[in-house]
């Protein structure tokens, strides 16, 4: 067995968010919490019992400390960050919104260490260590330095037999769909695992036919084994090699939607690690859900209240 | 006229809660109240006017104090408490959910004071005093000590005249549905008034049937005088006699779903004791809503609350 | 072009709120913010790039200093208020409700300073200096003193040209709809701008019938140029000259409903002072969903704010 | 034995306080707590295991609710409080220094129901069964209605073998020297117990002498029984009959300097109702320590901390 | 009479702080104020009733809105400032320690918009309009462009008949003492008013001997009409021209250190606009205690504050 | 290399404190933390770059992964903790004092799951893979299991050549000195290092006599290579060998006591690891000084800070 079931390389932010309905203008006091979409996913995974380690360059200040704890408290290996003395650490403020109301992000992301991080930065003995390396298409949208890096570390993982899973999450305030597709494309080629929005097949790769079709032929043209589609409210689809699979969303009140996505690739990735592929869309759903009721951006304790919101009973309001 | 309106026995716990969607793992800060069914159909009677009492054994800690200082607020008399200077407090840790989302309730009940209670811990005189002595299905569940004590004081309020009152309140996490059906059969015996949930008919009397006839049956073979079915987000519905009525429930936005069927018991309880049997159950489902409505397992204020919920345009969403 | 686009006169409170759900008697905790009508509507339209000066009598405590410093925040100009030495300045004390739960509103007036105001209280010259004067329907209601200074700043408006806008916002705590009516007639004869709600029309002016007729029947029965209806959820209506528009209200999950008239009455005048009379309506409808989006009373940032909610796709919950 | 070793009548404040330090210019949250000087007294001799009662006259709002409820969670018995319809509740700001750095005080007292208390409105009964009633003399300077109703109050107690007690508790901000030394000279003449400041005996009295001295006359000009003198960190001093007393302040780091004068008197008032004179001004000066040290303006839980305080040890910082 | 009695250029940060005692990496909830060495004078100076200006670029962000919004609270004209789309706003994170202990405070100032500001940004005619020109030597380090552009305004205000005052304020985090000492020797020459800490006149001009005949060899090695040299808990000394001045510090407890030096500039600054020099440096530290007293880096409502700290007797704990 | 520096075993509570100077009666919030002499000492010395690992029995509940989760985040190894189905977890309620003010503590330890810990719950290759094993007097008070199984550790670890370390740490609420000198003095026996306060030596050992030289004694007795005496505000003292060591303790003012002596524990035994004895009473006076400064029970971030702690300016109030 491997040392880890799966290693991920990002940024992660510290996020700073009002109370609901409250704007930044209006504000006395902000939450403190962490964002990232590969810090989501790991958290999220590894309170599932996998063994997750994240990757990173983090600068060297209170901040990043506070990021990274936060991370290792999730039961994510971190000792092999590395650590900066340059740069500054990435910031999220969010303006969050009631339920289905707009939320508004505003990134503070110039300046900061990972934009400058090379592959010296990068420990690849950890990602050949690991079941699966994952990436999300956040990454390369940071800096020249970060996409270079990036790319080597996929190959270096495909090259060592690593599975690679990417999830594209298509950021139009950090580049255009036109150079977002171009680095995709690239990095996405032959994968083993892709997860993607429905918006994002037709903004970057302009397939704006009916979406299962259009799924399945993404992943014929870029030899993908698995490609998950996903679908906000109405759920998930997948194609599996030639098998197509279906799953509808959870109920469910929102109390914040950022990081659905993140947890719905946990999910799946966990079901895969259990060799549960059939199950995989449902636990997937199952975790967004859990991330929707969640005022974090990451799910926290989720063994026991995945296999809760599983049980056929799980409307029960009040567990006693 | 008698000196209380009603006297309950039970146990209250210290109830610590995070935000809504907040679990446990990542909570800093906890909101601290009290929650006990008995006590929170206590205070919601006390806020509509009505003299209530409330008995338990009660560890002398800085909790203790805490919890028998928060039911004095609600103008419940506590005065005939037994201190205990042996065993701790009940504590209950609730991770908030929003709305209809889950709700998860940890019980911290083992060792507590009520546990050993004995029939010298209560003090009878003030059972003898009042119109109705209610307890909850929660009680007998806590120890043998509990079970046999409110037994006797069942006994000696039937006895002495008293009207006695019960909501089954079946709780999974402390005992099996045998055993709270052989309990509870004995207690509930030609009862007065009895409360119970479409799920307790079922669960312990595995009486399946279509509920209002299976309802009936209930009482005739226990000899019950009034008893009252609670069924949720669809109301309620009752055979006092031989006549039968329903009542739909009041529409509202869940702030926080525990306590509904306690308040609700307040309502048809105040009713019955102004002589107005006809409103009761709308009575109870208006107070119910209220405490849905409430952060607070307890209804604070209720008489100003309940006339305007009772109003026909209650529908208007600020009272200026 | 005149220094001031809006001058608007009335009274603004102190606002005390309880958390959702937890009333007065419950909350250890209360958010401080300000409420007033007039200064609603002058925070938005100053966070839409207009310049608005509020007039006003404040009594000089630390109270009065924070309702003040609160409005210049918001970008409106405060230097021609009247600091008193006598009176106290106004309270009001919220019981909030989730969504469409009822909000409980508290006032404590009696003896505010705004009650003695007279003609030589008001900065004439910054009203003449404005291309409207807006005032509510709440401040007649609030003394002799105060009804008699307004009808007087009306009068002289209307003398020196300056375009006069009502909001009839008819509070039953403070006085009778007899009493209102008659004072409001005399106020709003000849006016160039009117906005009521849908129950006004019928408790002030006994107006039942079908509510779009009645809305022009009393724009000709008090020669009225511009009149607008709000019906809540339903949207608006108007009445420019002869020519009648409609409007959709927006949807959206409502966070505190207080404040959502004044925003749309500050979204309706920004359109007319841009000469964008045909988008009003719209205007005002996407502000008065973002009133009820937001905690406080007022729309901060309303410029970006507005241009993404009248967006075709503003549904889009995250801004990233 | 009478039903109750201590009656007193008096106005309590709903307090809101900001943190250490921010001015109400600057403060967005408020704590809300209760502040009156009888009210006080009270809950801190209840808290000492005696029986106590409070009345008064309040207004029907739930502001009024949430004093009186507070007061009842304290252990007083307020349910001879007269309720009304009219006026307000007195409201007290507090911006709160750190240490021993300025707490500025703002009242907001116009209005208010207690103003115009009669006698009827005083359950004259309650406090003929009172071993003592006390006042302070903030009350007859609340207004002619307060004043009158004190002093009938004060004879019927004093017709009755009550024990009278008073705490001058002068406040410049509701009366000049020469108004209150009129009014109080008449109330304190034959009192059983009188507690008043070093600075009162000055600026009422014009004794500006040496002050034990001062106190010596001043016992014997208005005939009064013991005769109690507060010094601020320098402790107390006594005259009982003939007999003088000194007692040290304690040490301790000051949270909030209100309410410790309150604090001092149940300290020795409880000591007396006890029977242990001799101890008098140490418990209070203990009390005093124990309020100075406390967020509240009143002590809570009092006899166990009074215990602790008055050991030799009791310095020990933690206890565990 | 000119427009403004004083105007400032300068940068201002978002201020984040945690609570007493607990570091970034232990918090879950952070005070959000502002900090700016220009806009605390201003703030303060506004609050002793001087008309201010504050001059910056200032990005355009929510954030950036909240800064200027907050200065613009306490009194201070913004109208002026130059936004920007490019950029960033400087940060600061507080780890807030006990009174004397150690206050840690991070930077995170790299990118901000003020770093790119030229002459074109600033309204001369504002700064014409002013009795004082007052500048820090803060704003010079933070870039080449701040440093030439505030040399431009300096010149321009003295060309202009402006008084000019400076704080020299040596951050070494910003840049060196030799650095330091070249740029700001060259900016103080024939100053009005220059501020100066004891460190200061060591770390940046060698100045090593007896402080007050330092402090007057500085004077007349840069021909300045009023030197100030502050000494922390010690006081402050002055030569206005050739008479020497001295003053003690003010007693108190310490909430937050940061943001005294700066009251006590406007402290001095609003006696000389008075014409009370001889007063200034006791208005000084007044001022500079009311700062240390105060959780936020400025003072608010000072005028009050101010006329009662400077009372003989303002020792007194509690103003009531 | 050995794998971890030290390894300690212990139970950590769960730890829930009111804000300073409201008592439990009082408080509707509660900041919620872990408190657990090993785990403070574990986490302190993590934090000044260690290898540590926590060994303990803990509940498989929410308030158990709560803890565990906190631990981690301190960077210290919990993945050889023993997760048990039965039990409890252990809480601390605290009523936290100003400065030197008084705190109470409560505990609510019965039932706690760590009381039925096995040898075959500890994980001995950890133990034995340790440079040091550390231990506190509190562990064998929790319950005979625990004392059994402690003792068997030691012996594993001193025949295993592990260094055995011991804070004595007396706790008079769980047992008598009696008991507690029977049980330690066997424990201590041959140890490597023994940290014990002034009052532990007097209250076990009965050794009144002169502090220095009855450490000496005892050391002989007990045949220890290296004891350390805490002296609270009058610093340490310490024999290695026969050469004996003093050091003062560092100012500054009181946030929280607790937390204190351990962290002194993990300042020394950084200084032994890294070789630099002669320095290590030095490091643990500063180390206990940040602990008194921060709310937390345990030092985070602490090499930053002990590094400037220990620099002779460190005095400087403000870091910037």
């Amino acid at each position: 067995m491997k040392e880890f079931d799966l290693t991920t390389l990002g940024s992660t932010m510290l996020c700073l968010s009002t109370e609901v309905g409250v704007p930044l203008m209006g504000s006395d006091h902000l939450r403190v919490d962490i964002a990232g979409s590969e810090s989501n996913l790991g958290i999220a995974l590894a309170g599932l019992g996998k063994r997750v380690a994240w990757l990173s360059k983090v600068a060297r200040t209170p901040l990043g400390e506070r990021i990274v704890s936060r991370i290792r408290a999730g039961g994510v290996d971190v000792s092999r960050v590395a650590w900066s003395r340059e740069g500054r650490n990435e910031l999220m403020w969010v303006e969050a919104g009631m339920g289905e109301n707009r939320t508004n992000v505003v990134y503070d992301r110039a300046g900061a260490a990972i934009e400058s991080i090379r592959i010296e930065d990068v420990d690849l003995a950890t990602v050949e260590a690991s079941e699966y390396f994952h990436f999300s298409g956040i990454t390369p949208a940071l800096s020249g330095s970060c996409r270079d890096t990036l790319l080597e570390v996929i190959k270096r993982a495909r090259r060592t037999g690593v599975k690679v899973s990417c999830d594209v999450n298509y950021r139009s305030k950090l580049w255009t769909p036109d150079q977002a597709q171009a680095v995709l494309s690239e990095m996405i080629a032959d994968l083993d695992l892709l997860f993607l929005g429905e918006g994002d097949l037709r903004t970057l790769w302009g397939r704006n036919g009916e979406a299962i079709e259009e799924l399945r032929a993404l992943q014929q043209e870029f030899r993908i084994e698995k490609v998950i589609l996903t679908r906000g409210r109405e759920g998930a689809a997948a194609y599996f090699g030639d098998s197509v699979m279906h799953e509808h969303a959870f109920a469910g009140e929102v109390v914040s939607p950022i990081g659905a996505g993140d947890a719905f690739a946990a999910g799946v990735l966990a079901s895969l690690l259990d060799g549960e592929a059939d199950e995989c869309l449902k636990r997937g759903c199952a975790m967004a859900a859990l991330a929707r009721e969640s005022r974090s951006d990451y799910v926290l304790s989720g063994a026991e209240r995945l296999a809760h919101k599983m049980l056929p009973d799980s409307g029960k309001q009040i567990s006693r």
